[in-house]
Formats: C-alpha cells, structure tokens, sequence
C-alpha cells in the first residue's frame, strides 16, 4: 500500500457477477478497496446509477471531479452503455484512445473498451484487456514477448508481443466446469455424496485429472471426460472426489490446448515465457497444473485490474502519473 | 419384416429415457413393436413391474411361456435389477453368459449385462453391446476388424477385432451439447432468436463448426468453443445457426478424437473400417461429419437393437435360431 496523499482516482473492475471499487492515490498506490456481488447481471434496485452512487458516492463527495474510471462487462451490450471494442494488436493507446464516456449523474465514468480479435474465427475480451495493461505495467519484461493465461469463466490465452495484444483466445473452462457439475451426469456423485473431499483426496484427484489430460496427447480429453463417471461407478474414485478429478481434466485441457496452439504459433525456438493473471487461489491452483505439465517456470501476477485501470487513465491524461511505480499496484 | 409365423421372443430395448418392446417371430423378424417414454427414470405408477405388463403383457397372454429378454439401462444400479458387467474382451458367448433372470411377476424376463473395460481408465456400456453384437450378425463382413461408432448422449467408440469387443471409448458428446443449449451462454442466443433456423442455414453452420474442429489439429476446440459466442457478437453467425454450429464443434470434436485416437491404436496400416449404429436422423449426420474428416467410406448399420437381441437370446438357448438371417433385422 502506498503511503497515504490525496485521492487521484476511482477505478472500478465491473464484471457480470461483481463490482469491486479502488480508491487510488495521487501515484496509483491503493487507499481503499470496497467490493459489492452487484454484477451486471446482479444490480440492486435503481440500477447501474444506484450501485456507482452507492458504492463510490462518498469518494466522489469528499473529492468532487476526482476522475473515475471502469472496465469489464459494464461497457458490453448488456452493461451501462455499449462501448465499441477496439482491434487487434492493442496497446496502452489504442485502449485509452477507445474511452467512452458515461454520464453517471454525479459526474462522468470513463469506460474501457474491450479488444476483438477480427478474422474467421473472431474473439473478444472486456475487462481481461486491463489486467494484461496492469500486468505489463507491474512487469514490464512480460511486454517484449509472453503469453498471458487468465484463468476464468472463460480463460484468456493472451500472446504479447512488443507491448502489444496480438493475439487472443478464449477457453469456456470455468463455464464447463459448472455446468457439468450442476447439469450433467458427471455432477452426480458429488451432489450426493455423503461428505466434502479431503484437502489431501482433493489435491490427489486433481492432479489424476491433469495427467489424464496431458498423456491423451493430440487426441484430447474427449474420450476421457465420461472416466470421472466410470472410474466412480468401478469404485476407481471416490464421490466427493469426482469433481477435483473433473477440474483437472478440464484445466488440464486448457493446458494441453493452449500449450499445443503455443507451439504451433511459435515454431522452434525458446518456449513462450508465461505468466498466469488472477486471484491469488486461481493463480496457484494453474501454476499446480503448469508444473504437471513440465513448466514450473510459469509466474503469478495476481490481481491487476488497479494497476491496469491506473495505467489506462494515464495514458489517457485523466490524472498525471508523476512517480510511476510499479510495486505499489501489487497486491 | 419376415413373413408372419408364431412369436419366438419378446426383445426389450430399455434405457434412461424410453422403452422399445419389439415382438420377434421364430426366426428373429420383427412382427410388432411399440414404444413408450417409459426410461428408468420416467417410469409410470407401479414402477418397472406396470411398465412392463403393460407394454408386452397382451403379447404374455397369447403366447405364454414366451421367452423374454432386455438391454440397456434396465440392468444397471438405478434398474431394474442390477447385472454385473461382463469384462472386455467380450463376445457374443461371454455376454450371454452373463445373462441374470428377473422375476417379473409374469415370468422370467433376461437382463443383458453391460462390458466394462478395466484398467487405469476404465470404461462402461449398457445397452451398446447388444446393438454391436446386432450389426456384427447383420454384416459379419465388420466383425473381422472394424470401428463401430454408435453416437448418443454418450456415443462409443469400439474397436472390434475377430468378432470381440476389445476395446472403447466414451464420448460426452450428446450431453454436452444438451448442458450448453440448456445452461450455457453458448445456448442463449438460439432461446432468444425470433425464429427458428432455415435448413440450408443450419447444414451450413454445421458443417462449418465441423470445419473448425477439424483444423483445429492437435489443439482441439478447447479454445474454439468460445468462438460459438464470439461469431454471433460479431455478426458472423446468426442467432438461428449458433446450435448447429455448435453441434458441428462437439462432433466435430468427437471425430477429430476418435480418429486420432484410432491412429494411435493401430500405427501403420490401412484405415480401420468405420460403420454407425443408431437411428437414421443421428447416423446421417454423423456420415455428413466424416465426409468431412475425409471418410465417406463409413457405412450406416441403422437400429440393431433387436437384431442383437435375438443374437444374444440364440447364443443363450433361450431360442432355437432355425434359419438365420440378418436381413429380417434391417429396420
């Protein structure tokens, strides 16, 4: 935490199921952290105008005009105002330069733009774009050439280049994950089961999953998703570990996936240095699943969406950054 | 059909959604058959007793003594009675040997046990072993050395070698799309879309999706399934077409696998000879899949439940095959 000066910014990562409000400082540095389960798709009674008045009201009237800025699905077609994504490759400038504007009633909220990657086979992000920018603002070696893995609803595979976003793709992961659990046959044991895994059991099955995973090679785990059923019903595995087992295979898919795609993106040479964006038990729980498949190398940025929010606002001169500083973002 | 002769069996085909009864004549034709929604899951009042006089007991009552047999779901844990499975490498002798007789209240009704496949990642079916041993007696030509493929809910993938069941594999394919339409952001364009999908716009999609999942290579549609999401808010695929699209990805997905998997199994050689099993609509589609992949040498075997049946019931004893043929069980 930065020591304590006068406000220079509220920066707010607004997803589909939470709101989370920063009060920063003058350098970027956190002053105060207020979070609300008012995702967009979860607003409390008045709307999009009554969460913001609610959630940062007494900021804003304690330091009127103190700029403010927000990314995520608030800026989607289902958010407070559509805002266009902008196109691949994407930096700093080309993300700042896409700012739109809403008018919050209490003063304006500048919204970040998302990125779409064009082409045949299109991707779009709202919100990941942030983390990336406060990812290679708190690491700047990331920015020459990386790959970036934000675990999720729907992963971001992110490859950089040059500072840049050049390319993206999304992996349903954390969607599958939860529907299989709540929906499908694969859930059952589980719901049923007469209590909740052991952390050791747990841990055991999750890794079963990854390596399951990674040995099926270029066939992928698409004739081995229905083993978290039959190795239950053969007594191969334990109800309350069904769904550890299931969270391997499924990550480990990302993995498997996402390392291939790597490689062929890459040609030879060195592997691609990557770093994994995120909450702090996500982060660990995909560094784990990188060390089953042989890159221990792979580092943890944690959560940057303040830093991220900070770095767009001032590229766009919404405040002055006078001591930039990277280690005061970390969090 | 045969031409009309006294009653030889009463052949059930019993899942988790639905019960067929076939009445065979003395030579395994097919005389009558009904069907009722009657799964393991849906039975009516008085359980798999009243289901069961009621569909066949008028068939009981004319010919008694007729002997009576049954496949599927019926003989798992959540059935009728439970049937052990039978191990891998199996065969038309080792399964009817595993065959369990269940009082039904109006005589002897046999169970079909299922083939487990043991091992570090085992496998299961029930109900399958009987439509293969149905297609091997129907086109003995696929018993010497084949790859049946009977897609469903859970389709399989079997590797049959001098008439045996040797080994397979289970596929999520058919749930998994049912949970994405149902649970999914993938499936909610389609519920909101102002009308249904034109056919020529859904062969299209479909066979687009296909196209994706095949060049997805070695990395699979992990990081294509997103893509279902990101062509609709892009413009690229109406609301109509994103299931299609999306059913040509999981098959797709299913092929791509499977094949490779297939390619591993046997190194070097000519390609496995591939036929499908199932209902006419599902079998046709997946034949447009493969042609796709580069494989429209795939036959279609159709429905051959019942031909499995009385394959099973003949290799029992339980009648007296007089004069074999595999045509009377085309349907």
């Amino acid at each position: 935490m930065a020591e304590q000066c006068s406000s220079g910014l509220i920066a707010l990562d607004w997803g589909t199921s939470s709101l989370r409000a920063h009060l920063l400082d003058r350098r970027g540095g956190i002053l105060d952290t207020r979070s609300r389960p008012w995702g967009i798709q979860h607003l409390p009674e008045g709307g999009f105008s009554a969460a913001y008045q609610g959630l940062v009201g007494d900021w804003l009237a304690r330091a009127p005009g103190l700029p403010a800025i927000a990314a995520g699905m608030v800026g989607s077609r289902n958010g407070w105002q559509e805002v266009p994504y902008v196109d691949c490759p994407a930096d700093a400038a080309t993300i700042a330069a896409g700012l739109a504007i809403c008018d919050t009633g209490v003063g304006p909220l500048h919204l970040v733009p998302g990125v779409l990657q064009a082409g045949d086979l299109p991707d779009v992000m709202r919100g990941e774009e942030t983390q990336i920018l406060g990812a290679l603002a708190v690491d700047p070696a990331l920015a020459a050439d990386s790959r970036l893995v934000l675990p999720g609803t729907h992963s971001k595979w992110v490859t950089i280049r040059a500072g840049r976003i050049v390319g993206f793709s999304s992996f349903l992961t954390g969607e599958l994950f939860a529907v299989l659990r709540d929906h499908s046959i694969l859930g059952r044991p589980a719901h049923e089961a007469p209590s909740p895994a052991q952390l050791a059991d747990a841990t055991q099955a999750f890794h079963r999953g990854l390596e399951v995973a990674r040995k099926s090679g270029a066939a992928g785990i698409a004739g081995r998703l229905f083993t978290t059923r039959s190795l239950f019903l053969t007594g191969g595995l334990a109800p309350q570990a069904t769904l550890d087992y299931l969270s391997g295979l499924l990550i480990g898919e990302e993995l498997r996936s996402g390392l291939a795609t790597a490689g062929v993106d890459r040609g030879p040479g060195p592997p691609d240095r990557i770093a994994i964006i995120g909450a702090a038990a996500l982060c660990s729980r995909y560094r784990d699943a990188f060390a089953v498949f042989g890159r221990s190398d792979v580092q943890s940025c944690g959560d940057t969406a303040a830093a991220g929010l900070w770095q767009v606002a001032t590229v766009a001169g919404l405040v002055s950054n006078t001591t930039p500083s990277g280690s005061d973002h970390r969090v």
